[in-house]
C-alpha cells in the first residue's frame, strides 16, 4: 500500500540529503506546488519587470504571476506604482495582462474608477454614504533597482533585499536600464517544475554538450570543472584563462566597474550572485560571433570590452552588455509547468534595422532558452518517474545547485513547513 | 504556511458578511463544487428544458448535466416522461447528447431494451431466472410548468416549487410553449464558476457599459439604481419612466395579464423572480430595433404589446414576448467552467425567412451573453486571484446578489454543509 | 451532505457485491486510480513488448509505462535486459520514447554513460573520488516468455509467472515470435479506466452488435451464450459447432499443439487464459474474409488451419495465428484514460507489398478497437454518473468479468487496502 503521496510536506524536506537533488515531492506534488508560490513567490522578493517598460505617465502593465495579477504603472508625478489588479467591488480584473496607456484605470466590469495612484475616485451606484477611502487599489511593495522592478506580495518583506540594491546599484549605472527599450519577448511554457528551471540556470556542466550557440561567448570553466579530469594541455589552458580573468576583473575594477563576485545564496531571503562574467571569442556579446548585436551601446558606455554583468535571483537571470541585456522572470504555472519570459533590452533609442539586426540579437538565447526547456522537460519527467532518486550533485560545477537546494528547504521551514 | 485551501466549507460560509459578494473559495474551490453540485443541482429542482423539444411519442432528448446525464422523452401515451441515461447492466449511456427519434431505448453496448416507459422489456444472455421487474430505468421526478420542465435529481424534492407553478402558469399560458419550436440553440462555456454566471445575470448595473446591443430594449433603471446619483433632469425622466410603468402594469393585470413582481429568493428551496418587464423603444421585443423578429405571434398572442415576462431561476434566465422567447439553462462543469445554453423559441409553424429572420430573432441575445462570458472570466480571474475579498454590493441595484448570497449559504447549511 | 467522494478505498471494496460490477468510484476515483498503479502495474507482472522489437545487439526500445519509463535493449552478448529510464544523476530521462540503436546509454543531459549492462561507465565533473559501482541505471525484473517481455517493477515479483511460462512456452513455440517483425502498431487513447478496457475485452456479449468486421472470423457462442434463450434451430447450430470444436481440439492436441482452455483468474496474482479457438468461415485468419492476410507463415508454420492462440493478461490480450499475430498492451494514463496499444506481428522476412497486404493484415483489429473505444468511453461516462450503481454480470457470457473483479478486489487486499 503506497503512502508517499499523502506524506506531509515537512517529511519531505526532512528527506533532503545535502549534495543532493530534492526529493521527488518537492518538484511534482500539487501541495508543494501551492506551497512554493506561498512562500517564494508571495513572501519573497520577485523579479516583475523594467521601469522602462511604463515610460510615460499614464504608461500601465498588467503582469500575471500564476493566479494573482499587478499592474505596474507610472503616475502622472513620474512615480512608478504597483497595484494588485483586482477591483475593490466584486473582484473583477482591471486590465488583461500586457501594456496599454490610460488616465485612470476603470474596472470595466461596472465602472468603478481608480486613479493611478490607487484611490478610488468614482463607484456608480454605490450611494452616498459609500466610503470610497477604504477601497483603494490594493498597493504591492516594490524597490526599482537599477530600473530593475521587484515585487514583494506580502506586507512583511525580507529587508535583505537592501543587500542586493547596495551590490547591484552601482554595477547597473552605467547600463542606465531606465532609458532601454523592450526590442524583443518571447514567452515560453517550460514543462517541468520551476525549481527545475532555475537549477538548469545554475549551472554550465550542461552547456558543452546542449548550447552550441551559447558556448561561442559562454565560457563554461567559470562555472566549475573537475581539475583532474583535464589532460595537461587543457590544464595550461584552463590556467591561462583564469590567470587572464583574474587580470581581467582586477582592471575592470581599477576602471570603476564592479566586477567581483557577490554571493548570497545561503542563510538568506533574497538569494542572488552577480559577477562580470569574460566574453569569449570577439569578447563583446552573447551573439553568434561575440561581437555586438547594436551599435548604439547601453546607457553612458563607450566601450564593448565590459563583458557581462551576470545576476541571479530565485525567478530570473540576466545578462548585461555593453549593447544589449538579456533579462528574464520566471513564474510557475502549475507543479509541470513554469513561464519563462525573456526580454532583449537595447537602447531607448536604438532602431531595428539601423542601430540593430533584430535576428543577431536574440538567436543565441531564444536558441539557448528552448534547448533549455528541452533539458527541464527530460529532468521533470524523470524525477516524476518512481525510479528516480536523487542523485549527487558534482561538487565543482553544481555547487551552486546544492545551495539553492538548501536554500529552498530553509525557506520552506522558515515559512513553517 | 498557508492554510486556506484545506479549511471545511462551513468555515467559507461562516465568513460571509451580509451585503457583500461571497468568499473566494466558494467561487473557487473544487470541494465546494462538489458540494454545489450535491446541493443545487441534485437536491434542488433544475431548469433542464422544455416539452417542445420532444414533440412526438418517440422522441428523445439526452441532456447532460455536468456528470449526470438524463432522457427527457415522449411516451406512446403522449405523457412526458425523464428517466436517467445509464443502463442497469453495466452502466452504459443509452443515448448520447442531443434528440432522437426511437421506439425503444436500446443500450448499444449489449441491447438491453426499455420501453420508452422506463421498463427494462429484454435482457439478452441473462437467463430465465433473471428479475427484469427491479431493473427499470430509474426515473427522475419532474414537473411541466406552462411547458417548461423542472426536474429533481433526488428523491426527497423541495415542495416550494408549488408556488413557481401557481405563479407562472397563468403567466406562460398565452404564450403556449408547448406549440413553440426551438429556432436556435447556442452552447457558451463560461471561463468561470456557475455562481459568477447567476450572480452576473441579476444586476443591469454592468448593462449600459457592456451591453448596446440589449440597452435599445432594456430598461436599466427597472433593475434599480442610486436616486442621488441622478441629475435633475435624469431624475424626471425616471420618475416619468416609473409611472408609465406602474401604469402600464395596471392595464396589463386589468386586461387579464399578471404583470406583479413576485419573488422567493430567500427562505426558500426554490429561488425565483418574475415580473412583467416594459420593452424600451418600439417596445416589441428583444431586438436590434426593438421590433418584433417573428410576424407569428406565440401561442394565442394578438398583440406585441404585452412587454418582456421575465423569469430567473437559480439556473435559468427567461424572457418571454409577443413573438418569441428566450430561455438559458445554466450547468456547472467545473469550479471554472459553466455551460450557458441559450433557446430562441418561435411560434411551431413559424418559418425562417418567411416569418422570421434568424439574425433579427437571435443577434442581441448572441452578443449580450458573449459579452456576459467575457465579464463572468474576468469576474472569476479576479476571484481567484490572493487579493481578492468580498466586496459590497450596491444597495440599489445589486440587492438580488444579496439575496441569492444569502440563500445560497442557506441552502448549503441546510444540506449539512 | 455528500461524503462518498472520501470515503476509504477498503469500503469500496467491501461494497463489491458477487456477480456484479464494480462500485462507481473503483473506475472514475484519482485515489483508486494511484493505487491501481501501485499494485497492479508496479507489484504485477505486466506485458511490455517483445524480444522482436531489440532484434540486434545496440536496439533499444523505450516504453513509457504511465510515468514510468523503461528501456527494453539487447546487449552486446545478445542478451535481453531492462532498465529504468532514468539517470542516476538528477533524473533526466536518457531517451525518449521509441527505439533507437546505440552503443551505449549517454545521459543528454551531463552525459553521464552507462554500458548497455546499466554499469555506469564515465561520469564527467563528479571527480576521483565518486563511487560510479552504485550508481548503475536500476535494472527491471522482467521474463520473456516465448518472446514476450513480462516485467515487474517491484522488488518483490509474484512467483506465479511460472505457471504463465510453463503454459505459453509449448504454445507459442511454433510462432517463434523471436523471428518476428512488427509490420504495424496504433495507439489508441481510450476515455475510460483501464479496466473497463479489460472488462469489455474478456466478454464477446457485445461483438454481434458492435463488430461486424471482427464477427466474420469470430465466434461469440465460444465466449458463452444462454442455452434457453436459442431456438430448437439454432440450439441445432450450437450444438453442432461444439461437437466440431470438441473434435478439433481434439485433433489439434494429438499433432502436437496445446489448445485446451487453461486459466488462472482466481487466487493467484498473475491472471491469465488461454485457449485455441477456431476461426470461422474459411477458418485460417481474423481478417475481412478469415483467410491468411501473409503468405509467409509465422515460425515454423506449415499450415494455416491451426486456429487462433488466444490469451489474456490482466494489461493484454493476444491472437497468434499461422500467418500473423495481434497483441496488445493496456497501460493506465488516468483514472478515465488508457492507452491501448496494438501491434501486428508478421514473419521477420515477409514483405509488404509481396507477402502481405497492410489494410488486409489490420483492418480487422484497427475497427474494432476503435469501435471497443467507444463502447468504453460510454461505459466510463455510465459509471461516473451519480445514476450508475453495479449491475449483473450474465452467468453465461460475463463469468470472465466476475472473477477479474473478484480478482481485483483480492489483490487490492493482499496490497494492504
Amino acid at each position: 500500500m503506497l503512502n508517499s503521496f499523502s506524506s506531509p510536506i515537512s517529511s519531505l524536506l526532512d528527506q533532503r540529503a545535502a549534495g543532493h537533488s530534492l526529493p521527488a515531492g518537492l518538484y511534482t506534488r500539487e501541495d508543494v506546488f501551492k506551497a512554493d508560490l506561498d512562500v517564494f513567490f508571495h513572501h519573497h522578493w520577485i523579479y516583475v519587470g523594467l521601469e522602462c517598460e511604463v515610460p510615460e505617465p499614464g504608461d500601465v502593465m498588467a503582469i500575471d504571476i500564476g493566479a494573482t495579477s499587478i499592474i505596474l504603472l507610472r503616475d502622472d508625478d513620474q512615480q512608478i506604482r504597483v497595484v494588485r489588479n483586482v477591483c475593490r467591488h466584486r473582484g473583477a480584473r482591471l486590465l488583461e495582462a500586457g501594456p496599454s496607456i490610460v488616465s485612470k484605470l476603470v474596472c470595466p466590469y461596472h465602472q468603478w474608477t481608480y486613479e493611478l495612484s490607487g484611490e478610488l475616485a468614482h463607484a456608480p451606484h454605490m450611494g452616498q454614504d459609500f466610503d470610497k477611502s477604504c477601497r483603494s487599489l490594493k498597493p504591492v511593495q516594490f524597490r526599482s533597482i537599477g530600473g530593475m522592478i521587484y515585487v514583494c506580495l506580502s506586507d512583511e518583506a525580507p529587508a535583505d533585499i537592501d543587500r542586493l540594491a547596495e551590490v547591484m546599484e552601482p554595477r547597473l549605472q552605467p547600463y542606465d536600464l531606465r532609458n532601454t527599450r523592450i526590442a524583443h519577448q518571447v514567452d515560453v511554457i517550460e514543462e517541468g517544475n520551476w525549481k527545475l528551471a532555475m537549477e538548469n540556470n545554475r549551472e554550465c556542466y550542461h552547456c558543452s554538450a546542449n548550447h552550441p550557440e551559447l558556448c561561442v561567448s559562454f565560457i563554461d570553466l567559470d562555472f566549475g570543472f573537475d581539475p583532474d579530469s583535464l589532460t595537461a594541455e587543457d590544464r595550461a589552458i584552463a590556467e591561462e584563462h583564469f590567470a587572464m580573468y583574474a587580470e581581467r576583473t582586477r582592471q575592470w575594477e581599477e576602471e570603476g566597474f564592479p566586477s567581483q563576485t557577490v554571493e548570497q545564496t545561503r542563510d538568506c531571503a533574497t538569494n542572488f550572485r552577480t559577477q562580470r562574467l569574460i566574453i569569449a571569442g570577439a569578447g563583446e556579446s552573447q551573439t553568434e560571433d561575440a561581437t555586438a548585436a547594436s551599435s548604439k551601446l547601453l546607457g553612458s558606455m563607450t566601450r564593448k570590452d565590459l563583458g557581462d554583468v551576470h545576476l541571479w535571483g530565485h525567478n530570473a537571470w540576466n545578462h548585461f552588455m555593453g549593447d544589449h541585456a538579456v533579462t528574464v522572470m520566471v513564474i510557475p504555472l502549475s507543479a509541470d509547468r513554469t513561464l519563462v519570459r525573456t526580454k532583449w533590452l537595447v537602447h531607448k533609442d536604438a532602431v531595428e534595422g539601423v542601430d540593430y539586426d533584430l535576428h543577431k540579437l536574440t538567436h543565441v538565447w531564444i536558441e539557448t532558452t528552448n534547448q533549455d526547456s528541452d533539458l527541464v522537460r527530460i529532468s521533470h519527467k524523470g524525477v516524476s518517474d518512481p525510479a528516480y532518486e536523487p542523485g549527487p550533485y558534482s561538487p565543482f560545477s553544481e555547487k551552486a545547485l546544492d545551495d539553492f537546494a538548501t536554500w529552498y528547504v530553509d525557506r520552506m521551514r522558515a515559512h513553517g513547513y
